[in-house]
């Protein structure tokens, strides 16, 4: 079978050109005589992969100097429960927005060392819209406010960054960073897993602004610790090294399709011909408010769920994979991050249009 | 440049066949017409990775059925601080042996969440011994006893197993997993980084008997949590997926080899002919007593450390790389895990006699 366009909600697609270079340099990076998996982590060769990673992605989201850029491992998951450790200070509250699965996980995690503030929920509306940012419900005396910038299970999205007022801003941006412009000097933590839009599955990018690096108390793992790991360049144990290289070539190829406001312009076309093609049809839908929809995640139902099945096997044989929807939701999701060409949303439009055709 | 023989204490060397079939499958992993790197971890494809990969690494260390395998992130320096927050169950003191710089390293984490009752040290003989078992001062109230089998600095390695009395025997097992049979029965927890004996770095082995699963108070992180990984079969998050499957690479390797037995043989001849040539220089020598001389780790110092430096340059023109020692103790260091070729080893050996001969 001929390499196929995968709608995995992540791990997921890679540019083919990044896998090319990998492929290429498996044996023998740049003449150095070793896999980049078999370098040491203390060595010139992959000090300068780790150097050009960490300067491109610094770059292309345009962080400011008062920031320190962490790559850790354990996840966003594992940061569910370091945030809360490393900067709530002696603080006992934190604010959580629920918009969708994700978040919930994050709220159930900083259970076990705060208490919580649900600021605004969408449960009520099976997390198909985002509470309206004057409803929502701070404690000035919380540690942070946190939300979840995109949900991949429930296909919702934030189209705009929420006013905290004077509480540090916190996101988990895992399923849409470098997919949009971001304006990092509004928050005090960014994370993200790498395994949708940056690369493998294994490195966790922590983007944590001056003022909240430090504060952790000694019993905080020195691993998770942000100020030990800061000094120590993400260095304090051996990295995922391969999983950083990987990650520095995806950046790359950012570059050169001429950065996150060239990749926007791409993912709002590719988005928005796809919910055209689901509104247009009487056979598929997506419950989301438009104006929450996620430009990375999108899921869709048919009128008629015994024909899921169906759906699914004949889009399999077309070459689009991985398309069923999150089991806790059902349907169908075609996540489409990045590294999906517009060439394989095209495909998945015409596919949706002649089984409809059909059936 | 050739591939050249990389002496690296970790990452380190994979077997030349292991990284040409990664290269081989990396856009299209057996007609699955997607890269490892690409399937969600919860894919048909990937599932059957991880599952060939753990059943592997049962049967070469011959692991009995009571025991939980899991692969985490974060490397053993996480479990340095996780062992003790799953295990301590009300105990307020754990026992560790002290034999060189990673086991000083897990003392001062366990430090943060418990008393340590230092049981043996070998400080005083600068980590160049193994403290005689009759010796050691163990406390029967202890959670458990912990210790590290082979110290990658100080070139020192268990030759037996400890008897640990009552308590549950942990042990980090980083640098010399895989390559000497071990009676895991022995164990309350066996556990390893990957980037030595395993494959690349992101990826941590735990082993761990099932009466010390599910003692973990409810502060532990879910993702490190023994009893909710060993639920969710180390899939409570996104694990790091490619790293899994360069692991399982190298347990396939590992059997083509003959497995455990079989690679022990070729990594006693191995350090055997270099201790030897180190004993028989005037020029060279290894200051660890004999019958705690590493087997993966070959620390040696010249006679005039004014030589090192050419010593080392010229190592690196003739394909030995990653020869320095670690800073903390100077001098040479040459790892030789499983992977290092014997005929990397002999040129070595080689290079050694002639640098002496002409200097």
């Amino acid at each position: 079978m001929a390499r196929i366009y995968n709608f995995s909600a992540g791990p997921s697609m890679l540019p083919e050109s990044v896998l090319l270079q990998a492929q290429q340099e498996m044996l023998n990076w740049q003449d150095s005589g070793m896999s980049v998996i078999e370098m040491s982590h203390r060595g010139k060769h992959f000090m300068a992969i780790a150097e050009a990673m960490k300067n491109d992605l610094i770059e292309l989201l345009g962080i400011p100097a008062n920031y320190k850029v962490l790559f850790l491992q354990g996840g966003a998951s594992a940061q569910f429960a370091m945030i809360p450790q490393n900067i709530l200070n002696g603080k006992t509250k934190a604010c959580y927005v629920n918009t969708g699965a994700w978040s919930t996980s994050a709220i159930k995690e900083a259970g076990k060392y705060c208490e919580v503030q649900i600021a605004a929920t969408s449960e009520a509306e099976k997390f198909t819209t985002i509470p309206a940012f004057d409803t929502w419900n701070l404690d000035k005396d919380a540690a942070y406010l946190h939300y979840t910038s995109n949900e991949t299970i429930h296909g919702v999205e934030f189209s705009d960054v929420p006013d905290a007022g004077d509480l540090p801003l916190v996101c988990d941006m895992s399923s849409n960073i470098l997919s949009r412009p971001v304006d990092v000097s509004r928050y005090g933590i960014i994370y993200a897993g790498t395994q949708k839009n940056m690369g493998p599955s294994g490195v966790t990018v922590v983007i944590v602004r001056d003022d909240l690096v430090g504060l952790a108390p000694k019993t905080v793992p020195a691993v998770f610790d942000y100020q030990q790991q800061a000094k120590a360049d993400s260095m304090l144990n051996t990295p995922a090294t391969y999983n950083w290289y990987l990650l520095g070539l995806v950046l790359q190829w950012l570059k050169q399709q001429g950065g996150i406001a060239a990749i926007e312009q791409q993912n709002i076309r590719k988005a928005g011909k796809l919910y055209q093609a689901i509104d247009q049809s009487t056979l598929y839908s997506n419950p989301v408010v438009k104006e929450y929809r996620s430009r990375m995640n999108v899921p869709f139902v048919l009128a008629d769920a015994a024909l899921d099945k169906e759906f699914l096997a004949l889009a399999d044989k077309n070459g689009l994979g991985s398309l069923p929807g999150h089991r806790s939701v059902g349907g169908m999701r075609a996540s489409i991050y990045n590294a999906m060409p517009e060439a394989g949303v095209d495909a998945l439009i015409d596919f949706m249009a002649e089984f409809e055709r059909t059936h």
